[in-house]
Protein backbone atom coordinates (compact mmCIF):
# COMPACT_ATOMS: atom_id res chain seq x y z
CA UNK A 1 0.00 0.00 0.00
CA UNK A 2 1.06 3.59 -0.44
CA UNK A 3 1.79 5.81 1.88
CA UNK A 4 -1.18 7.89 0.74
CA UNK A 5 -3.60 4.93 0.69
CA UNK A 6 -2.19 4.04 4.30
CA UNK A 7 -3.29 7.51 5.58
CA UNK A 8 -6.75 7.50 3.22
CA UNK A 9 -7.44 4.28 5.29
CA UNK A 10 -6.72 5.55 8.41
CA UNK A 11 -8.73 8.89 8.13
CA UNK A 12 -11.70 6.86 6.38
CA UNK A 13 -11.52 4.45 9.92
CA UNK A 14 -10.92 7.79 12.21
CA UNK A 15 -14.29 9.39 10.28
CA UNK A 16 -16.20 5.86 11.01
CA UNK A 17 -14.81 5.72 14.68
CA UNK A 18 -16.04 9.01 15.23
CA UNK A 19 -19.97 8.36 14.42
CA UNK A 20 -19.41 5.36 16.50
CA UNK A 21 -18.48 7.13 19.14
CA UNK A 22 -21.18 10.37 18.71
CA UNK A 23 -23.69 7.06 18.59
CA UNK A 24 -22.43 5.77 22.09
CA UNK A 25 -21.61 9.02 23.71
CA UNK A 26 -25.61 10.18 22.85
CA UNK A 27 -26.72 7.22 24.22
CA UNK A 28 -25.26 7.37 27.49
CA UNK A 29 -26.03 11.12 27.46
CA UNK A 30 -29.44 9.59 27.39
CA UNK A 31 -29.37 6.70 29.59
CA UNK A 32 -29.36 9.14 33.04
CA UNK A 33 -32.30 6.39 35.53
CA UNK A 34 -30.42 4.85 38.37
CA UNK A 35 -32.61 1.59 39.20
CA UNK A 36 -32.83 -1.85 40.51
CA UNK A 37 -32.32 -3.95 37.19
CA UNK A 38 -34.27 -7.36 36.76
CA UNK A 39 -31.84 -8.78 34.63
CA UNK A 40 -32.97 -12.57 32.91
CA UNK A 41 -30.71 -14.98 31.58
CA UNK A 42 -32.22 -17.66 29.59
CA UNK A 43 -32.09 -19.85 26.28
CA UNK A 44 -30.36 -23.22 26.11
CA UNK A 45 -26.76 -22.08 25.37
CA UNK A 46 -24.09 -22.73 27.90
CA UNK A 47 -22.93 -19.27 30.11
CA UNK A 48 -25.79 -18.17 31.97
CA UNK A 49 -25.35 -19.02 35.44
CA UNK A 50 -21.55 -18.66 35.19
CA UNK A 51 -22.84 -14.66 34.07
CA UNK A 52 -25.02 -14.59 36.80
CA UNK A 53 -21.87 -16.33 39.19
CA UNK A 54 -19.91 -14.16 37.35
CA UNK A 55 -21.63 -10.85 38.47
CA UNK A 56 -22.10 -11.89 42.24
CA UNK A 57 -18.38 -11.90 42.58
CA UNK A 58 -18.09 -8.30 40.45
CA UNK A 59 -20.92 -6.86 42.99
CA UNK A 60 -18.63 -8.14 46.16
CA UNK A 61 -15.47 -6.86 44.28
CA UNK A 62 -17.56 -3.43 44.51
CA UNK A 63 -18.09 -3.77 48.00
CA UNK A 64 -21.84 -4.17 47.52
CA UNK A 65 -23.44 -7.37 49.69
CA UNK A 66 -24.90 -9.88 47.25
CA UNK A 67 -27.13 -13.48 47.83
CA UNK A 68 -27.60 -16.41 45.58
CA UNK A 69 -30.37 -18.61 45.86
CA UNK A 70 -29.96 -22.06 43.73
CA UNK A 71 -32.77 -23.61 42.82
CA UNK A 72 -31.08 -26.38 41.55
CA UNK A 73 -28.13 -28.30 43.65
CA UNK A 74 -25.30 -29.69 41.87
CA UNK A 75 -25.21 -27.38 38.78
CA UNK A 76 -22.19 -25.77 40.32
CA UNK A 77 -19.17 -27.04 42.34
CA UNK A 78 -17.93 -26.66 45.46
CA UNK A 79 -14.90 -24.64 43.69
CA UNK A 80 -17.71 -21.76 43.39
CA UNK A 81 -19.36 -22.21 46.53
CA UNK A 82 -16.16 -21.79 48.07
CA UNK A 83 -14.89 -18.62 46.87
CA UNK A 84 -18.27 -17.02 47.01
CA UNK A 85 -18.34 -18.05 50.65
CA UNK A 86 -14.97 -16.54 51.20
CA UNK A 87 -16.36 -13.27 49.64
CA UNK A 88 -19.10 -13.05 52.30
CA UNK A 89 -21.69 -14.29 49.75
CA UNK A 90 -25.22 -15.36 51.87
CA UNK A 91 -25.74 -18.77 49.95
CA UNK A 92 -28.88 -20.96 49.88
CA UNK A 93 -29.23 -24.34 48.12
CA UNK A 94 -32.45 -25.91 47.26
CA UNK A 95 -32.34 -29.23 49.16
CA UNK A 96 -33.07 -31.59 46.49
CA UNK A 97 -31.07 -32.75 43.27
CA UNK A 98 -31.31 -32.37 39.92
CA UNK A 99 -35.41 -32.26 39.71
CA UNK A 100 -34.80 -35.07 36.92
CA UNK A 101 -32.93 -37.30 39.32
CA UNK A 102 -35.39 -36.77 41.86
CA UNK A 103 -38.58 -38.25 40.11
CA UNK A 104 -40.88 -36.88 43.38
CA UNK A 105 -43.53 -34.20 42.78
CA UNK A 106 -44.49 -33.65 46.40
CA UNK A 107 -40.67 -33.44 47.78
CA UNK A 108 -39.28 -30.92 44.90
CA UNK A 109 -42.71 -28.93 45.36
CA UNK A 110 -41.76 -28.82 49.08
CA UNK A 111 -38.00 -27.97 48.46
CA UNK A 112 -38.95 -25.08 46.03
CA UNK A 113 -41.11 -23.64 48.26
CA UNK A 114 -38.55 -23.89 51.04
CA UNK A 115 -36.18 -22.01 48.89
CA UNK A 116 -38.45 -19.41 47.75
CA UNK A 117 -39.40 -18.61 51.11
CA UNK A 118 -35.58 -17.47 51.48
CA UNK A 119 -35.52 -15.83 48.49
CA UNK A 120 -38.72 -13.58 49.21
CA UNK A 121 -36.74 -12.58 52.56
CA UNK A 122 -34.19 -11.68 50.56
CA UNK A 123 -36.85 -9.67 48.09
CA UNK A 124 -37.66 -7.63 50.89
CA UNK A 125 -34.42 -6.67 52.25
CA UNK A 126 -32.63 -3.48 51.42
CA UNK A 127 -29.23 -4.09 52.91
CA UNK A 128 -28.74 -7.14 49.92
CA UNK A 129 -27.74 -5.14 47.13
CA UNK A 130 -27.70 -7.80 43.80
CA UNK A 131 -29.66 -11.27 44.74
CA UNK A 132 -29.18 -14.03 42.05
CA UNK A 133 -32.16 -16.46 41.53
CA UNK A 134 -29.93 -19.55 39.93
CA UNK A 135 -32.08 -21.79 37.52
CA UNK A 136 -35.62 -20.49 39.54
CA UNK A 137 -37.49 -20.60 35.77
CA UNK A 138 -37.41 -24.52 35.85
CA UNK A 139 -39.33 -24.13 39.30
CA UNK A 140 -41.83 -21.80 37.17
CA UNK A 141 -41.91 -24.31 34.56
CA UNK A 142 -42.38 -27.27 36.50
CA UNK A 143 -45.10 -25.95 38.58
CA UNK A 144 -43.52 -25.98 41.83
CA UNK A 145 -43.61 -22.50 42.20
CA UNK A 146 -46.82 -20.07 40.74
CA UNK A 147 -45.66 -17.58 38.11
CA UNK A 148 -47.79 -14.54 39.72
CA UNK A 149 -46.31 -14.92 43.59
CA UNK A 150 -42.68 -14.88 41.85
CA UNK A 151 -44.00 -11.78 39.49
CA UNK A 152 -45.03 -10.10 43.04
CA UNK A 153 -42.38 -10.64 44.89
CA UNK A 154 -40.08 -9.34 42.48
CA UNK A 155 -42.07 -6.34 41.66
CA UNK A 156 -42.20 -5.14 45.31
CA UNK A 157 -38.47 -5.53 45.97
CA UNK A 158 -36.61 -2.34 46.75
CA UNK A 159 -36.07 0.13 44.10
CA UNK A 160 -32.11 -0.13 44.16
CA UNK A 161 -31.88 -3.93 44.18
CA UNK A 162 -30.77 -5.97 41.65
CA UNK A 163 -32.18 -9.60 40.95
CA UNK A 164 -30.44 -12.04 38.33
CA UNK A 165 -32.53 -14.51 37.24
CA UNK A 166 -31.21 -17.43 35.36
CA UNK A 167 -32.68 -20.58 33.44
CA UNK A 168 -34.05 -22.07 30.35
CA UNK A 169 -37.49 -20.71 29.07
CA UNK A 170 -37.96 -18.30 31.41
CA UNK A 171 -42.10 -17.60 31.81
CA UNK A 172 -42.98 -14.73 29.67
CA UNK A 173 -44.56 -13.00 32.79
CA UNK A 174 -41.13 -12.67 34.40
CA UNK A 175 -39.40 -11.60 30.75
CA UNK A 176 -42.41 -8.87 30.91
CA UNK A 177 -41.01 -7.39 34.17
CA UNK A 178 -37.41 -8.12 33.06
CA UNK A 179 -35.36 -5.00 32.39
CA UNK A 180 -33.07 -6.92 30.35
CA UNK A 181 -33.54 -9.65 29.19
CA UNK A 182 -30.43 -12.22 27.20
CA UNK A 183 -30.85 -15.07 25.25
CA UNK A 184 -28.18 -17.67 25.22
CA UNK A 185 -28.78 -19.61 22.19
CA UNK A 186 -26.58 -22.88 21.66
CA UNK A 187 -24.65 -22.55 18.51
CA UNK A 188 -22.98 -25.87 19.18
CA UNK A 189 -21.78 -27.74 22.29
CA UNK A 190 -18.92 -30.02 23.40
CA UNK A 191 -20.94 -32.25 25.04
CA UNK A 192 -22.78 -33.22 21.91
CA UNK A 193 -19.68 -34.10 20.57
CA UNK A 194 -18.44 -36.58 23.47
CA UNK A 195 -16.76 -34.24 25.62
CA UNK A 196 -17.80 -34.71 29.02
CA UNK A 197 -18.50 -32.11 31.40
CA UNK A 198 -14.77 -31.04 33.56
CA UNK A 199 -14.40 -29.98 36.70
CA UNK A 200 -12.99 -26.36 36.89
CA UNK A 201 -14.61 -25.38 33.71
CA UNK A 202 -17.90 -26.88 32.91
CA UNK A 203 -18.82 -26.98 37.55
CA UNK B 1 -58.08 -32.50 43.82
CA UNK B 2 -58.64 -36.01 44.87
CA UNK B 3 -56.41 -38.23 46.29
CA UNK B 4 -56.61 -40.48 42.93
CA UNK B 5 -56.11 -37.75 40.70
CA UNK B 6 -53.01 -35.93 42.65
CA UNK B 7 -51.60 -39.61 42.62
CA UNK B 8 -52.24 -39.95 38.93
CA UNK B 9 -50.51 -36.54 38.33
CA UNK B 10 -47.41 -37.54 40.77
CA UNK B 11 -47.43 -40.95 38.89
CA UNK B 12 -47.00 -39.20 34.86
CA UNK B 13 -44.11 -36.58 36.40
CA UNK B 14 -42.61 -39.22 37.89
CA UNK B 15 -42.42 -41.05 34.34
CA UNK B 16 -42.15 -38.46 32.88
CA UNK B 17 -39.17 -37.24 34.80
CA UNK B 18 -37.75 -40.77 34.33
CA UNK B 19 -37.35 -40.48 30.47
CA UNK B 20 -35.75 -37.21 30.90
CA UNK B 21 -33.17 -38.49 33.52
CA UNK B 22 -32.50 -41.73 30.95
CA UNK B 23 -31.72 -39.30 28.12
CA UNK B 24 -29.66 -36.82 30.26
CA UNK B 25 -27.71 -40.08 31.69
CA UNK B 26 -27.02 -41.32 27.91
CA UNK B 27 -25.79 -38.20 26.58
CA UNK B 28 -23.44 -38.19 29.85
CA UNK B 29 -22.45 -41.91 29.39
CA UNK B 30 -21.91 -41.05 25.63
CA UNK B 31 -19.30 -38.48 26.48
CA UNK B 32 -16.26 -39.62 27.60
CA UNK B 33 -13.78 -37.31 26.27
CA UNK B 34 -11.50 -35.07 28.13
CA UNK B 35 -9.85 -32.05 26.49
CA UNK B 36 -9.26 -28.52 25.97
CA UNK B 37 -12.11 -26.35 25.63
CA UNK B 38 -12.31 -23.25 23.00
CA UNK B 39 -15.92 -21.34 24.27
CA UNK B 40 -16.83 -18.85 22.15
CA UNK B 41 -19.48 -17.02 23.70
CA UNK B 42 -20.44 -14.44 20.55
CA UNK B 43 -23.66 -11.88 20.01
CA UNK B 44 -25.09 -8.75 21.33
CA UNK B 45 -26.42 -9.13 24.59
CA UNK B 46 -25.44 -8.76 27.99
CA UNK B 47 -23.30 -11.52 29.63
CA UNK B 48 -20.57 -12.50 27.49
CA UNK B 49 -17.62 -10.90 29.60
CA UNK B 50 -19.69 -12.10 32.94
CA UNK B 51 -19.87 -15.31 31.99
CA UNK B 52 -15.90 -15.14 30.76
CA UNK B 53 -14.97 -13.64 34.24
CA UNK B 54 -16.99 -16.09 36.40
CA UNK B 55 -15.70 -18.59 34.45
CA UNK B 56 -12.36 -17.82 35.65
CA UNK B 57 -13.16 -17.25 39.09
CA UNK B 58 -14.62 -20.81 38.89
CA UNK B 59 -11.32 -22.24 37.52
CA UNK B 60 -9.10 -20.76 40.37
CA UNK B 61 -11.84 -21.67 42.83
CA UNK B 62 -10.73 -25.66 41.50
CA UNK B 63 -7.25 -24.56 42.39
CA UNK B 64 -6.86 -24.03 38.60
CA UNK B 65 -4.30 -21.34 37.05
CA UNK B 66 -6.27 -18.71 34.63
CA UNK B 67 -5.39 -15.86 32.96
CA UNK B 68 -7.03 -12.69 31.29
CA UNK B 69 -6.16 -10.37 28.12
CA UNK B 70 -8.61 -7.98 28.07
CA UNK B 71 -8.78 -6.46 24.47
CA UNK B 72 -10.94 -3.74 25.38
CA UNK B 73 -9.91 -1.66 28.16
CA UNK B 74 -12.51 -0.14 30.49
CA UNK B 75 -14.98 -2.76 30.12
CA UNK B 76 -14.46 -4.06 33.41
CA UNK B 77 -14.30 -1.88 36.74
CA UNK B 78 -11.32 -2.20 39.31
CA UNK B 79 -14.56 -4.34 41.24
CA UNK B 80 -13.20 -7.40 39.06
CA UNK B 81 -10.02 -6.58 38.40
CA UNK B 82 -9.09 -6.49 42.62
CA UNK B 83 -10.94 -9.65 42.76
CA UNK B 84 -8.99 -11.55 40.21
CA UNK B 85 -5.53 -10.00 41.23
CA UNK B 86 -6.35 -11.13 45.00
CA UNK B 87 -7.14 -14.86 43.16
CA UNK B 88 -3.60 -15.27 41.68
CA UNK B 89 -5.23 -14.46 38.18
CA UNK B 90 -2.44 -13.54 35.55
CA UNK B 91 -3.93 -9.86 33.85
CA UNK B 92 -3.04 -8.48 30.95
CA UNK B 93 -4.44 -5.32 29.74
CA UNK B 94 -4.21 -4.09 25.91
CA UNK B 95 -2.82 0.04 26.47
CA UNK B 96 -5.49 1.60 24.66
CA UNK B 97 -9.05 2.70 25.64
CA UNK B 98 -11.91 1.65 24.08
CA UNK B 99 -11.06 1.35 19.62
CA UNK B 100 -14.35 4.18 19.34
CA UNK B 101 -12.51 6.49 21.62
CA UNK B 102 -8.96 6.44 20.41
CA UNK B 103 -9.87 7.11 16.76
CA UNK B 104 -6.08 6.27 15.94
CA UNK B 105 -6.16 3.25 13.33
CA UNK B 106 -2.27 2.97 14.00
CA UNK B 107 -1.97 3.35 17.39
CA UNK B 108 -4.78 1.04 18.24
CA UNK B 109 -3.37 -2.03 15.54
CA UNK B 110 0.38 -1.30 17.93
CA UNK B 111 -1.67 -2.17 20.91
CA UNK B 112 -3.86 -5.31 19.57
CA UNK B 113 -0.32 -6.31 18.88
CA UNK B 114 1.16 -6.21 22.07
CA UNK B 115 -1.61 -7.36 23.52
CA UNK B 116 -1.95 -10.44 21.62
CA UNK B 117 1.75 -11.44 21.66
CA UNK B 118 0.84 -12.02 25.88
CA UNK B 119 -1.69 -14.05 24.59
CA UNK B 120 -0.04 -15.70 22.42
CA UNK B 121 2.49 -16.59 25.43
CA UNK B 122 0.15 -17.75 27.32
CA UNK B 123 -1.30 -20.26 24.81
CA UNK B 124 2.28 -22.11 24.62
CA UNK B 125 2.30 -22.61 28.24
CA UNK B 126 1.01 -25.59 29.17
CA UNK B 127 1.07 -24.43 33.17
CA UNK B 128 -2.07 -22.33 32.47
CA UNK B 129 -5.43 -24.10 32.47
CA UNK B 130 -7.43 -21.53 31.09
CA UNK B 131 -6.91 -18.23 29.02
CA UNK B 132 -10.36 -15.19 28.81
CA UNK B 133 -9.33 -13.58 25.85
CA UNK B 134 -11.98 -11.34 26.40
CA UNK B 135 -13.35 -9.00 23.07
CA UNK B 136 -10.84 -10.70 21.61
CA UNK B 137 -13.68 -10.85 18.62
CA UNK B 138 -13.28 -6.84 17.45
CA UNK B 139 -9.90 -7.24 16.87
CA UNK B 140 -10.24 -9.39 14.67
CA UNK B 141 -13.48 -7.52 12.70
CA UNK B 142 -11.33 -4.34 12.84
CA UNK B 143 -8.39 -5.72 11.42
CA UNK B 144 -6.02 -4.86 13.81
CA UNK B 145 -4.81 -8.73 13.80
CA UNK B 146 -4.42 -11.35 11.11
CA UNK B 147 -7.43 -14.22 12.41
CA UNK B 148 -5.73 -16.71 10.54
CA UNK B 149 -2.51 -15.88 12.82
CA UNK B 150 -5.28 -16.25 15.77
CA UNK B 151 -6.56 -19.75 14.44
CA UNK B 152 -3.06 -21.11 14.31
CA UNK B 153 -2.46 -20.35 18.06
CA UNK B 154 -5.49 -21.21 19.06
CA UNK B 155 -5.34 -24.80 16.91
CA UNK B 156 -1.74 -25.43 18.63
CA UNK B 157 -2.09 -24.71 22.18
CA UNK B 158 -1.63 -27.27 24.77
CA UNK B 159 -3.92 -30.14 24.22
CA UNK B 160 -5.76 -29.45 27.64
CA UNK B 161 -5.94 -25.90 27.88
CA UNK B 162 -9.42 -24.01 27.90
CA UNK B 163 -9.63 -20.77 26.18
CA UNK B 164 -13.03 -18.49 26.48
CA UNK B 165 -13.51 -16.10 23.59
CA UNK B 166 -16.06 -13.32 24.22
CA UNK B 167 -17.14 -10.45 21.68
CA UNK B 168 -19.52 -9.56 19.17
CA UNK B 169 -19.76 -10.75 15.35
CA UNK B 170 -16.77 -13.66 16.21
CA UNK B 171 -15.27 -14.39 12.75
CA UNK B 172 -16.28 -17.40 11.18
CA UNK B 173 -12.97 -19.07 11.33
CA UNK B 174 -12.78 -19.18 14.80
CA UNK B 175 -16.40 -20.25 15.83
CA UNK B 176 -15.66 -22.78 13.14
CA UNK B 177 -12.56 -24.20 15.41
CA UNK B 178 -14.43 -23.70 18.76
CA UNK B 179 -15.91 -26.94 20.42
CA UNK B 180 -18.71 -24.54 22.06
CA UNK B 181 -20.23 -21.72 20.68
CA UNK B 182 -23.38 -19.45 22.34
CA UNK B 183 -25.09 -16.63 21.37
CA UNK B 184 -26.24 -14.21 23.56
CA UNK B 185 -28.95 -12.36 21.92
CA UNK B 186 -30.36 -9.55 23.79
CA UNK B 187 -34.12 -9.44 23.82
CA UNK B 188 -33.87 -6.42 25.41
CA UNK B 189 -31.96 -3.98 27.66
CA UNK B 190 -32.67 -1.44 30.03
CA UNK B 191 -29.95 0.71 28.60
CA UNK B 192 -31.92 1.23 25.56
CA UNK B 193 -34.74 2.74 28.08
CA UNK B 194 -32.79 5.33 29.28
CA UNK B 195 -31.20 3.15 32.51
CA UNK B 196 -27.39 4.37 33.00
CA UNK B 197 -24.94 1.59 33.65
CA UNK B 198 -24.25 0.98 37.41
CA UNK B 199 -21.31 0.17 39.52
CA UNK B 200 -21.35 -2.70 40.66
CA UNK B 201 -23.52 -4.56 38.21
CA UNK B 202 -22.47 -3.63 34.56
CA UNK B 203 -18.88 -2.79 35.49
Amino acid sequence: MTTDKTEQKAQRHKSRQQKVKAGVDAKIAAAQQEKGILLVLTGNGKGKSTAGFGSVVRAVGHGKKAAVVQFIKGTWGCGERNVLEQLGVDFHVMGTGFTWETQDREKDTQAAETAWLAAEKLLQDESVDLVLLDELTYMVSYHYLDVERVVQALANRPAMQHVIITGRACHRRIVELADTVSDVTPIKHAFEQGVKAQQGFDY
